[in-house]
């Protein structure tokens, strides 16, 4: 078990005499995508041996394993070294939320993790590095602000609430089209490259990465027809979960309350030949040109959370950066993984037993309901073991 | 010297025969303001006993005097608690950094938090009360966006930088016009509120309460002409260090920075009435009808930024409140303090030796240069005699 996952662990006990008893929405994507060649259907055997969960050694008394989407589950360690600087920050005599943030302290925070990030996803000097705040939605604005003129076409596809949010918006400010959309089949599948019937002409083709409601992720990515075109992504519930190459894109923006932080630091990785022709209805703050002329210090930024995001890069980068993250969770398909019981009445009985058991936020998005386990980069394999026991007992004790 | 502040310590020594030494570039305002009724020239007497700046009971070990124009110096008391319940806050299992903004723990601190502020405002329930990102700078497009057509003319009293800002924003979404500027006088004044030549049509009239720059503060507000108009504030750095009747406002906003909290949080008080209106080129992030129907929450807010106004706004309430809190400073005249010396040559020295003895953040602002003691809510007593003690003992080596 000890080099595990959440997915693997499933996927093992895949064949049952007794049929489904946990499901998973996600059917087999198209072959040009790299989804295990697996059906990833969540079930488990019912001859299980009856196994009582157990807080592992390694979670701190008092902790429970929070399976959230976002706001999730900070490394301990980050937490631990938070909770022993808040009061006050090295020799500052201050806590980084009195700092200014001009001043040579939250300059160095700043700073240090900006290229922390630039080593953990190897950002070559060609892009900027941006912390702002407003969340990915904030961008679904300031993307086609900044790239597009009103009358200018761009290509969405669509597999996911969070990516027809982004189109809706930038609706508002250029011509956008959904050259494909997963809607009709419930957003479980993500469409075969080839098949996108994209606009020669358009500006950019915008995906999101990993939609957390439905559990759908880009595995590889599409290439913009327009040879001029670039590639956006919406990475917000997947960045720094594995490697990535940033010279695709022209533009990766990302919240950082999933893998790498709090909720109000979103961070925006562009090209810098992409910044300086914003329309002029752009507000200030939405100008990515101004935020990168000023090292994203143009106004005060989100300074607690900026300096939290550096203790996780530099706690990623300790753990051997993210191929090393990636190659431990090799099998780790999805970010999240939403899942139903075959007895759908048995739902809230699961929820509540397994929050009993110190699990919790597993209850399925509003929109889709069932259950969700987020497994980010900070939850412990000592939480997926846990969980996975847990769905046995439960499926011996209710199958 | 135990209920004294900074300006009526150094008020006390106005007179010397050496000339000045410190001096402040506010002159006495029009007569219709209640600023003090002598002049604001910070001066010392060179005639004090040296006295050795010594760091005071109160003030715990390696914490220093944290003059920061913001972010700023927050309450120890404050901090203590946000240090001792950051890795797991209550019986949650987790630290507020990682909670689901939309589960019952965040929605009961973001809940407190707004009813603490509507106490300490004594907010009614005609307003709401917003917890938003992206600074005051964000608001400067926000609220014509929201609150004007292209063409409405709006009023802007421009008494410095901060005010200078927001009316260039406007610019873009409505027709502003300055009907006062103080900038011919290196913004060392407020006008004649008698004297404003309104525009009896403007849809709002905006001011900014307090200019951090250039230490300029309103000590009480214009009338809009237009009886449909409504008056503007941006509180940013005086929010919440004295009462204020919000029912004369239409709209008050405040980056978080100064007296509240963290940076990463605007907050926005405004008139029910006012919202719904927002022009169709407004990004939904801006919309403050969005923010009102999902109290906050449609997208993932500030949360720990929010989690901090929220134990600031308790300890406000612990301390009795805002009118408790403005008569013990009631002779603080200003948030910000700027000074010179008469021999400007020393200022680098000044600054070095004060933050040798751990008052740092005393550079003034880069625009103006000289020195600048930024004095909010959760400056200590001793922090500011400390200061002029130093000030004392500098200009008697120095004088």
């Amino acid at each position: 078990m000890a080099t595990a996952s959440l997915h693997s662990l499933l996927l093992k006990t895949q064949t049952t005499t007794n049929g489904y008893f946990f499901k998973n929405p996600i059917t087999p994507p198209s072959q040009n995508i790299s989804f295990p060649n697996k059906s990833l259907s969540i079930t488990c055997a019912t001859q299980v041996q009856t196994q009582s969960p157990t807080t592992p050694k390694s979670q701190s008394q008092d902790r429970i394993f929070n399976f959230a989407a976002g706001p999730a589950t900070l490394p301990e360690s980050v937490l631990k070294k938070a909770e022993s600087e808040l009061y006050i920050w090295r020799d500052s005599g201050m806590s980084v939320m009195e700092m200014s943030h001009r001043g040579k302290d939250f300059v160095s925070i700043i700073e240090k993790a900006e290229s922390d990030l630039r080593l953990l996803l190897n950002i070559s000097s060609d892009y900027h590095v941006l912390f702002l705040q407003g969340g990915a939605t904030t961008q679904f604005a300031a993307i086609p602000l900044n790239l597009c003129k009103p009358n200018d076409s761009v290509d969405f596809v669509v597999t996911g609430s969070w990516g027809d949010k982004a189109f809706k918006e930038a609706t508002k400010y250029c011509k956008p089209n959904v050259i494909w959309s997963g809607k009709s089949e419930k957003y479980t599948k993500i469409p075969s490259f080839e098949a996108l019937e994209q606009d020669p002409n358009a500006k950019y083709l915008h995906i999101c990465g990993n939609e957390t409601i439905h559990g759908v992720e880009f595995k590889n990515y599409p290439v913009p027809l327009n040879k001029d075109g670039i590639l956006i992504a919406d990475m917000s519930s997947h960045f720094c979960s594995k490697p990535v190459d940033v010279s695709k894109f022209g533009l990766i923006y990302a919240g950082a309350q999933k893998n790498v932080g709090p909720s109000g630091v979103t961070i925006v990785i562009i090209r810098k030949d992409l910044v300086g022709n914003a329309q002029e209805i752009t507000p200030v703050m939405l100008d990515y040109k101004i935020h990168a002329d000023n090292k994203s210090l143009y106004n005060t930024p989100p300074c607690y959370g900026i300096y939290m995001c550096g203790l996780v890069f530099e706690d990623l980068l300790n753990q051997g950066g993210l191929e090393q993250m990636s190659v431990e969770k090799s099998v780790r398909s999805l970010m999240n993984v939403p899942f139903t019981l075959e007895k759908s009445e048995l739902e809230a009985e699961f929820i509540k037993e397994a929050s009993k058991e110190k699990m919790v936020q597993l209850k399925g998005h509003r929109s889709v309901g069932g259950m969700r386990a987020s497994i980010y980069n900070a939850m412990p394999l000592a939480g997926v073991e846990k969980l996975v026991a847990f769905m046995k007992d439960f499926q011996s004790r209710h199958g």
